[in-house]
């Protein structure tokens, strides 16, 4: 069960009954979700979890689904974390560590949101969802609104991967291009919501998508015997990732899930050089981000000109002593050819980028060599493929080699 | 640790002291791993599983490594079993379940076999790698051989997949493109091996990959809660896995972790009716199948022609009252469309194959309303990106939909 209780305005404050259909607040602040800690943490402790489900489910009692049957699973969440050490002696980082959210069901950590706030929007009623879309977010929601019974609207840039076209279209989405950005998909899906019924689960308009980005926070901790690491990089678009992972390790140092006294990792929000908002807005000592002009990067899932939530990842950095890299395209092609090679993991240039973003923090010695750092993988490489281009030999039947 | 005892033959039954690098037996026939079951079950019950890692890892004492040093890991394996009752209603089985291969490093259940086959050639002190491959195994041994160090050669028909090309490139694998079959393939590395001094490591040339994927049978009896299903449907090319899962609970029986009386599911080897040696055997009553010629199918990683485990597969299908169907390509496109809408599970056509099978069994009054059919999906759609050619419509950026 959950010991949720209530919707909280992380602008102003307000609060709101969890039990209703909500988007943002009153003052167009993101909304999330609280929960009784206290009495969450007398009905379970760490070592209740082990037998549990291998998906974020098994943090039941701090995710916001009210009953099981509600609960829309492909199986996401609980994904590895590994110690790449090869790369990191590298980079001079031995404890280098990477969690793959590649293996999650369409193939990114956007599986964990739309999972939640799909069961969720099952559980209120909600029949039909919109959103605009630039890839990833729009192959997860489609995939499991197609689990979950409910009809998903996307409206997508034409220059979004053809890979999460293909995902979406497969499992039945109803899905439409816009010769422009981002926001122009935005505006197409606010402006025709209401005549159609569609709810808006845009980043951050509905509460419930960061609970289950959150989850990464909670395996990460778990996956660590419960001891947190020194530092984590996050690959920083909308955001919610981060948002999430500060608010779970908040919740757990709450509920005594973690050792008396235990340290923050400080967290590290990369972004590309070519659209680093917020980057700029945290050097510049701002509390929020201006709209980035003219955004182009190679990690198209982190070409995010201004996030709703900035301010939140601004805050979570800050509060936990970390800091915000902007990562050259050149870079980011460096570090995946780099973490590919040492290590087999073909990820995608969002997560490539934190290979980068490491090396930059361990030169400047804002990393030091005994520091545990996570670097938080957002997605597979293959939904990229075009990143590379391979040409290899062809032999004749009878060739040797 | 591992009770792994020796080598045996699955053909003559000779015997082969572990340690060594093995191939083939001398009679040809490919070995498999021997433990000792009976100190195994001594040394580990069921319920001491619980905390363990999240992957195949945690059935260590019937997997054929040494030492953990040796383990080369990407976090493969416990893949979820989904509930997928939508989809059975439709089809006349209400407790329809699949298991999602798709969620392995990779995007297929290629990542078991080659986690523990890279995992066994490192300890034996196996520098380089060779395989000739159709496209999935041949993407998941380049990542296994980056991650352990050893340097992986491919040699790929020119119309294998690709995105395995990709993969395998990605990682910095060789890779070599014949104009020919799989089965050229094979030739062209046969001739190189020596002179090149790279291991063999095709399918069933090697002792290991089959107990990776083995860990298919652990699994699903144990999210089931150590009972069975009442059949498995699996899409059989090579067969390793179904071999695999034959063996896995063979293994369970002999380890008592089973109930006292558990009935073996009944095993199904689902083909392609464009490639269907096997089937054709089983109908025929034979003990091997024939080469199959001009082999055609859209689920291209079950188009092999002839399969050197194929006398295995047909000695666990017939000793566990096990059936063979071949599914016609548009059957696997309806089931591709079947699944991918009603449960989200955009799924490789392999994989779809199975929902066709179902279907049939089921009309033939094979498969009854209350079995608990188990289908094992083995990658992710996404692999396959050519399956579908989504065309959108097109929005100008004032347009209301």
């Amino acid at each position: 069960m959950t010991y949720m209780t209530h919707l909280e305005c992380a602008r102003c404050g307000r609060t709101y009954d969890a039990d209703q259909i909500m988007n943002l607040c009153a003052c167009c602040g993101p909304l999330l979700v609280r929960y009784d800690l206290k009495a969450a943490a007398a009905a379970v402790r760490p070592a209740d979890l082990a037998g549990r489900v291998s998906s974020l489910w098994r943090y039941r009692e701090v995710l916001p689904v009210r009953s099981d049957e509600h609960v829309v699973t492909l199986g996401e969440g609980m994904t590895p974390l590994l110690s790449v050490r090869r790369l990191g002696e590298s980079l001079g980082l031995p404890n280098l560590m990477l969690k793959d959210e590649g293996v999650n069901p369409t193939g990114t950590f956007k599986a964990r949101g739309s999972a939640v706030g799909m069961s969720r929007a099952r559980e209120l009623g909600i029949r039909k969802v919109a959103m605009p879309t630039n890839g990833n977010a729009g192959g997860a929601w489609s995939a499991y609104g197609a689990r979950a019974g409910i009809e998903v609207t996307l409206v997508m840039p034409v220059d979004a991967p053809a890979m999460s076209v293909l995902e979406a279209v497969a499992v039945g989405a109803r899905a439409y291009m816009v010769r422009g950005q981002i926001t122009d998909a935005g505006a197409i899906v606010a402006r025709s919501a209401k005549a159609h019924g569609w709810f808006e689960a845009a980043t951050l308009k509905e509460p419930y998508r960061i609970e289950g980005k959150k989850t990464m926070g909670y395996e990460i901790a778990e996956q660590l015997g419960w001891r947190l690491p020194d530092a984590i990089l996050y690959p920083t678009g909308g955001g919610v990732g981060i948002i999430g992972i500060y608010k779970a390790i908040r919740e757990m140092m709450a509920m005594g899930w973690l050792p008396e006294g235990a340290r923050m990792p400080r967290l590290v929000a990369v972004q590309a050089a070519g659209c680093a908002p917020i980057v700029k807005a945290f050097h510049e000592g701002r509390e929020a981000s201006e709209r980035w002009e003219g955004a182009e990067t190679v990690a198209q899932g982190i070409r995010v000109p201004k996030a709703l939530g900035d301010f939140l990842v601004l805050e979570a950095v800050r509060a936990t002593g970390g800091t915000c890299v902007a990562v050259p395209d050149e870079d980011t092609l460096w570090g995946l050819q780099q973490i590919s090679r040492t290590e087999g993991l073909f990820i995608c240039p969002e997560g490539a980028s934190l290979v980068g973003a490491a090396r930059r923090l361990r030169e400047q010695g804002w990393l030091q060599p005994e520091d545990r750092v996570v670097l938080l993988n957002t997605g597979a490489g293959i939904k990229y493929p075009d990143i590379l281009r391979p040409e290899l030999p062809v032999l004749e039947k009878d060739a040797t080699i």
